[in-house]
């Protein structure tokens, strides 16, 4: 192919690019600029020729200020079925408004490693969605002070009121997981609560509470077991709950991964989930699809919540590109309105996990 | 706070800096470029004063050459566990490698909307990791022409020997998976395979008719079912072979995902894994911690595999910045050298899902 040649001299110009497409040169650059005033079927055209010409873009255009938004999104660690649906979330959300998606994992649980940090100050963020789920203190400042858009996903508790968060009802799904439970006729019914700092742990707990009060259900506090949303956790409080001398008919766990632990107890047990015991989760991570039987649970819509995060924080890096705000926070206490606190709904699924008891 | 007004007036300088640090002010810059030759305690120190003091970079310093390296992976699908493995993975080989890492799925599995490829253009990237395990032919081209090294991960095919890729011994996880089976007394060994026209498809099968040859156990044709890597596929696979006369006593699928869909299968029949049905997997996803009994299978590297790519792209970046080679490709044609063709080692995990048949 002659296109092979000019492509590994690197000689391609827009010019030659413009030639053979039959366009002007200020077409081109319109195209590989990524602009909308572009007819669609003549960027169709022209972006064939880029890729078949062997065109490159020259190393200085790279850094014009015409470059695309880049966001960031950091989280605690990567290695989780609730990472997974926050990255595809914040992906989805980052191509929809026409921004890259830069990701990084902090593994800061104990607060002591700052080098994510470091690393994030050196590419001078333009916006930054932040998930501290498990953090240690001081992370929300740290990132404050980088001087671009903040907003934080999911938050671990009652942070600055001035940043922007978007949060899923934690307390309604525990109120409805509890009721489909009451509604099958369960009375015991136990509770593993995730990480007892975090506010979406504290407020499943308050909604478990709540609908056994509506009920007129008594809660035995032996049946309140704290786990730390790992799958070993909700094993060790399973079986702990299993070996009560009136063990419970029901488990709503706080994650999807503790109940994939309650299960494992059941089975090490010769339990039949749900005809011995029945098991509610939360979060309805696409992983639970591994699970059988397959998991009721309620959903909390992490990949829109991580969509609307990078959302946000890309109109508020495009509005402090524009104006003469010098935080550029979404709605931050410079701008005079407050900061939007989005709360988005969950939903209970009811799949095969539940069943009245014996 | 008084570092709170400074902050919001956009106005502390990296004089400001120095001063209360009391360091010089190319200290200050070295530690706002990531530079190394800065002392820890001091890099510490003014680290701690720009985090507080709320110095805030000016907009054009974003864009100059030391800004660090991005790196960009592209994959067809974020939502899944293969996804995840090589996002962390990725992400770590991009944090050891100083470099920043920007994600993008194609969700191109026709191969007919690259809109994905405008935007990868258009932030033009200076290495891309290509996962095009799913992607409609042209692709790998369309990339190459972007003039960034590239290295596919886990490729699809025998894609142009030029290019760098990273993989995993495909066929010596499909003997060890069908070894272990036929070492617990079975003989008919059931095989779902993943998608025909993937590589990494025919080389498991391969390995197990490798194995069951050398065993000189012969394949029932029957029981080789072809599947496409969903746990919807791996169930109708596995229904098709509890169906037949004689079925078999044990599976080995082409994915943990599969498996899981074998698992849904067993349970709905009222079979016990392992007691009547052994199952063995292929990929050991972290997520097969959802799973109950826990998952005998093969372990493929996917997160070093990931965390390899990058580095071979970001050591290929970092030679093209500094040298005259016209491509920056890492050992391609254009070097002389041949490209690297790395095949990572797979090992069999043995878990709690096979036993020896009754």
């Amino acid at each position: 192919m002659s296109s092979t040649t000019g492509r590994a001299e690197g000689r391609v110009t827009i010019a030659d690019v413009a030639r053979q497409a039959g366009v002007s040169v200020p077409t081109v650059s319109k195209v590989l600029n990524n602009r909308d005033d572009v007819a669609p079927d003549t960027r169709d055209l022209v972006s064939g020729v880029l890729a078949t010409s062997g065109y490159r873009p020259r190393r200085r255009q790279r850094e014009t200020p015409a470059s695309p938004l880049l966001v960031e999104l950091v989280i605690t660690d990567l290695a989780s079925a609730y990472a997974l649906e926050v990255l595809a979330g914040a992906e989805a959300g980052a191509a929809r408004a026409g921004a890259g998606l830069v990701i990084s994992a902090a593994h800061d649980h104990s607060g002591e490693d700052r080098s994510w940090l470091t690393a994030l100050r050196a590419r001078r963020p333009r916006g930054v969605v932040l998930v501290i789920n498990r953090f240690g203190g001081g992370s929300v400042e740290d990132v404050s002070s980088l001087g671009a858009p903040v907003v934080l996903l999911d938050p671990a508790g009652s942070s600055d009121p001035s940043l922007p968060t978007v949060g899923a009802t934690n307390f309604s799904g525990g109120v409805a997981a509890t009721e489909h439970l009451l509604g099958l006729g369960h009375r015991r019914i136990a509770v593993i609560t995730g990480v007892p700092f975090l506010l979406c742990s504290q407020e499943r707990l308050e909604g478990y509470r709540a609908a056994m009060a509506r009920a007129g259900a008594p809660v035995d506090e032996a049946l309140v077991r704290q786990g730390d949303f790992t799958a070993d956790g909700g094993q060790r409080a399973a079986a702990a709950l299993l070996d009560l001398p009136e063990p419970p008919t029901a488990v709503f766990a706080g994650s999807d991964l503790m109940a994939s632990g309650v299960y494992q107890e059941a089975r090490r047990r010769g339990l039949r989930v749900p005809d011995d015991l029945s098991v509610v989760g939360f979060d309805d991570v696409t992983m639970v699809r591994f699970m059988s039987p397959p998991l009721t649970t309620v959903r909390q819509p992490l990949g829109e919540m991580a969509g609307e995060s990078v959302r946000l924080v890309v109109e508020a890096a495009r509005s402090a590109d524009g104006a003469s705000s010098p935080r550029g926070r979404p709605g931050g206490p410079a701008d005079g309105a407050p900061a939007p606190h989005v709360q988005l709904a969950t939903r209970l699924v009811v799949r095969e996990s539940t069943a009245p008891p014996r």
